[in-house]
């Protein structure tokens, strides 16, 4: 294995550099879950982080290491969800700029939430070509810094920071199983393990409807998604190339799950421990209930990536 | 002041006695609650503790002081809620049989977790005669022992535990909140505080339409709950007489709420900290909303009691 973009000193450093920014998140653990599983599971809780979302992680990471110069001119990304988000607040909480390009569909609700963290929101078709070149617009007008949301090194590295964490919060783990889009956060996983002595084994969660990281995998080289559609709609991004050149040397598997498992997941995380995940969480839960014997009798940590759903939206039926 | 039934003592005995039984539940915070009160909330979770509420504390509490004769004979209650789920899970933990009756009124949900623990359900007509005929059947059927929900020393020490707990886990708390209904958790509370050095002020949330105990504070004597009303259920009982020995000389004043500021202080909950809060939870938080001069600027824990709420039953609209 050559020398890769981000070791796990960066996870390290990362961890140093953002702890006064964002939570250090609970483990929980359910003994109902336990039983139906024959394991023991830790529920590494980035639903409860800052804005939601582990995303709070990398975008910190990244805004903490911009120059004077840089933090001047301001930071600019595109995102629907969490990273929008999480930029938004990381760039409020050291006073700069930022701005938000986001799909004309997105709902309300998402827009509201990067405004409410004091980012300029800028509205764009629903298109590959009119988020790039309203952010080429954004970048020339303003001069920001593009804060990717996956391929970057330092947003790689602040997202390791939660399993980082974790594994300092458990002891002896066997695996760690986290959900998959970008990549981000699955890759800076994989490297926050890398420094550890004993081997801990690395999985993902992936929707069926949007399995271009599984099949990339198994492929060995990077396959666009194909109109990916799910409704864990953090993991609709297509793998980015800096994530996925340390994911194809480090992660064991990528399962991918349907629609229904990941509901059904994320319905027995709410009933059972009292916790609002995403349906992105929920499909890395859904790894364990579809893949049982791979898991009875080990210490397997999950990290529960987020928590921002639209509660008048639920995937199940109301009275 | 005279002697109290229950002492300090008792509630660091109960800590030692429930400890492998119970979960250390995890305090939260949100920036955008301090922010919006100006003042510093430490949300202590047992709505994370195991059967979703502190009531297990009571519970297991109660179950762990019994006899080997008692233990023999089993345990009984009456219960709709959480008291019920609790000591059907204590009395599993320690091998011994329960038996909950609950009113035929009770949901199919409710109903089915207190199965899940092993326990056996007897449903009565949803009256006060009904109820308390069907236990001295129970009782005299099988000799079980009455575990009361909260007009119980061992019962009232137990939930104590929880305010004990937030007191270590959060340093120079200026007050706690939590719900009132029978008055097992405030006090409980309010005695976990008195062994203090310094004085910690304890304050308690009672929705407007179950108000008994707030007006029996003012009263200064027990004054019955007339047709109590309320989206909070768990806090419909009457308050006992026991708890109201303790009440009457701590706490320092009961707050009523409406039903509109206990949903809006439940879906901030939800939505900003990704936590599943019951009603009755959020009665606590709805004191905070509904009086923000008492407790600006000061370090304030509240105690989010539990989070067994009915998925397909929230009370605000869905699409």
């Amino acid at each position: 294995m050559g020398k890769e973009l981000v070791q796990f000193q960066d996870v390290v450093e990362a961890a140093e550099r953002i702890r006064p920014f964002v939570h250090r998140t609970p483990v929980i653990t359910s003994a109902t879950l336990n039983e139906q599983l024959c394991a023991h599971i830790f529920l590494k809780c980035e639903n409860l982080q800052r804005a939601g979302a582990f995303k709070i992680r990398g975008a910190t990471n990244a805004v903490l290491q911009l120059t004077a110069a840089e933090r001047e001119r301001g930071v600019v990304t595109h995102s629907s969800g969490n990273h929008g988000q999480a930029l938004a607040l990381a760039a409020k909480l050291r006073g700069m700029k930022a701005t938000v390009i986001m799909p004309s569909t997105s709902s309300r609700v998402k827009r509201e939430s990067v405004a409410l963290y004091g980012a300029e929101v800028r509205l764009c078709e629903p298109t590959l070509a009119a988020r790039e070149a309203t952010t080429r617009d954004v970048i020339e007008q303003t001069g920001a810094v593009l804060i990717h949301p996956y391929n970057d090194e330092r947003i790689i590295a602040g997202q390791g920071t939660a399993a980082l964490e974790l594994l300092d919060q458990v002891d002896e783990l066997d695996a760690i199983i986290t959900p998959v889009g970008g990549g981000g956060l699955l890759s800076g996983s994989a490297l926050a393990l890398s420094g550890k002595g004993r081997s801990i084994t690395i999985f993902a969660g992936e929707p069926k409807g949007a399995d271009d990281a599984a099949r990339s995998l198994k492929a060995g080289k990077l396959l666009p998604a194909d109109e990916p559609k799910s409704i864990a709609d953090g993991l609709l991004a297509s793998l980015g190339e800096k994530p996925f050149s340390v994911i194809r040397e480090r992660v064991q598997e990528i399962y991918t799950v349907s629609e229904e498992a990941i509901i059904s997941a994320m319905r027995f995380v709410w009933e059972r421990t009292k916790l609002i995940i995403e349906p992105s969480s929920a499909v890395a839960v859904a790894v364990l209930f579809e893949n049982p014997e791979v898991f009875r009798g080990k210490r397997v940590g999950v990290i529960l990536s987020g928590g921002n759903v639209d509660l008048e939206r639920l995937p199940w039926g109301q009275m």
